[in-house]
């Protein structure tokens, strides 16, 4: 291990799209919607091979703070910093680049999102340590993920072309492609040089506040203005402060534009970002009908249905492609190809003023 | 009021295919599967404007009679009785009979299903009366009702040709049918003499017993060697005594052989046998989109589906024909056209010894 080496884990997001099991103060990255862990255990601990628990720094919520604290007992209490607003990616990235440099002018920081799943973490351990070395070296590295199939949710990375994947040498980085349409996405996939998006970075947190100054120069201006993190003041200044940066994600604000920017075309190692409740059915393992649903329960003429009613005996009679979700308090039915919309739930609640359902 | 009419009301049944509200201690019958009161609740109270509550029995199961006096607090508890083991309905009713004609030898009895839904209970009154006047004529009267489709559900009565719904007066009985295939239930439907079994009769308690003895004498034999009902012996006598008699219905054991039967041709007093969740969907009002759902759950292009979830808010994405029936121990979905499989869930979970589920 190195130890300039530190990772933030980015646990800010709701994950509305799991709603019912999804709320405010339990979130898509605190569930655990696949096996026993949650996805922000099991993200701490494909890292800690690599940064141990005292250098992983996470950047939450105040609705999530409490809750990744008592599910992470090994990260001290006070690397979990709750942002006083959603600023998007770039404010947060900033502050913890701030803090982690005045901590150690050597920092180099990977930064990862909470809510992903990794299947073959050794592998993914591999780029990690690509990323890193990248980043040592001065680049801001991101990681693209070899596409399996033409998806049109995520993000692409654009390498020259030839590029081959499974690399861990830093390539240029010819463009960044929004989500695309479909007949796009197929290009994409056709053409062998276009990778997801992983939303994983990496660089020196020095490097990272020099071209946050050049590209966002109100946001860094507001960033370098805080005390220490162990000031005293700290959290009253952050709560006045963080509100005024720009609503921006660091792909937006830097990477677009940053001309030091390189990549690692990775291989599979089982990524996934676990998009929707479909996202998870397709990740569970099922049963001869293509179910996903407790051993307990019962499917009669049921088919490539996922269901979610912990403690309770379901019986399917005669439906398929459907997502069950049940709670306590709130029950969802959908469609399998509809997963996407269980945000328009969370929207319809919050307009009905159903707090208690958010 | 005529003092010497009274009712029995049949309530043992299970009802499975209201799994999983329906239990062994909450059957169909005590169950509110249409409206505020239970089916029970709703049998007596459309009976006591013409047979008054101190003349109302119970016949019921172990299971089932501690809640039904719960939920009638007007009847007696000592005339809801106990079946000590399912035997259709002939020994059931030669056993009120007995009760009856004991305590009035010119009784005549109405025997009423605990769990039907009758939406016009002035115009069932009607025909209520008609069949008590039949039986204190010296028939045993069964009541028809006009059919509105070709339902193979039910058994029919064949009336004489020609006959024509709404009168009041007995008319002769040409044979019982079975419940038919769809063919030939279009052509009771076009033939307009066959009307449904409502499965309520009418009789004279004194003739009734005549007729047991005729027709099912061993049964006849057992139930006239009880004790008064009001004896202490009654209940372990009846306990040795009951499961001896025959198990076979008052259809076959004596109407179908009966010279004496006449029938009531009904029209429409909005008589429903409530067999399945579909049922109750059919009966019940429904938004615009065709769902009958609580008013503050969220239907997203759904439609035709019938969802009970007591005190949850339900989510319906992009679903259509579902039957959604939740519990906190079970929760069932299926497709509307296979409500009437619910029963095989039932059965299920008896070959996997799952009591505390039924």
């Amino acid at each position: 291990m190195n130890r300039h080496h530190y990772g933030l884990i980015l646990a800010g997001g709701r994950g509305t799209r799991f709603w019912p099991r999804s709320r405010k103060r339990s979130a898509k990255q605190v569930l655990n919607v696949v096996g026993e862990r949650s996805l922000i255990q099991a993200t701490i601990e494909r890292l800690v091979p690599v940064i141990p628990p005292e250098r992983l720094w996470i950047l939450t919520n105040h609705h999530l703070r409490e809750e990744i604290i008592r599910q992470l007992p090994e990260i001290p209490p006070r690397q979990v910093l709750a942002e006083p607003a959603q600023r998007n990616t770039a404010p947060a990235i900033g502050l913890a680049a701030h803090i982690l440099h005045a901590a150690d002018p050597e920092a180099v920081m990977g930064v990862f999102p909470a809510d992903q799943v990794i299947a073959k973490p050794a592998v993914f351990r591999s780029v990690l340590r690509a990323g890193l070395k990248g980043a040592a070296a001065g680049h801001l590295m991101v990681i693209g993920i070899q596409p399996r199939w033409a998806e049109t949710g995520y993000g692409y990375i654009e390498f020259p072309s030839g590029t081959t994947p499974g690399g861990t040498e830093p390539l240029a980085v010819k463009r960044f492609h929004e989500k695309p349409v479909l007949a796009k996405a197929r290009r994409y996939l056709a053409a062998g040089n276009y990778y997801w998006n992983s939303g994983m970075f990496f660089w020196r947190a020095r490097v990272l506040l020099d071209q946050l100054r050049l590209h966002l120069p109100q946001t860094a201006t507001i960033l370098a203005s805080l005390p220490p993190v162990a000031s005293r003041r700290f959290v009253s200044e952050l709560a006045q402060a963080f509100p005024k940066c720009a609503n921006i994600s660091i792909d937006y604000a830097v990477l677009e534009k940053a001309s030091i920017v390189r990549g690692i075309a990775a291989g599979d190692f089982g990524w996934n970002d676990v998009g929707s409740w479909n996202a998870v059915y397709e990740l569970l393992e099922r049963d001869a009908q293509g179910n996903s649903i407790a051993l307990e329960s019962i499917a009669l003429d049921s088919h490539n249905n996922f269901v979610d009613a912990r403690g309770k005996v379901v019986a399917l009679i005669g439906v398929r492609d459907l997502i069950v979700v049940d709670t306590p308090d709130a029950l969802l039915v959908a469609a399998r190809n509809r997963a996407q919309q269980v945000g328009d739930i969370v929207k319809a609640l919050e307009q009905r003023n159903r707090h208690d359902l958010l």
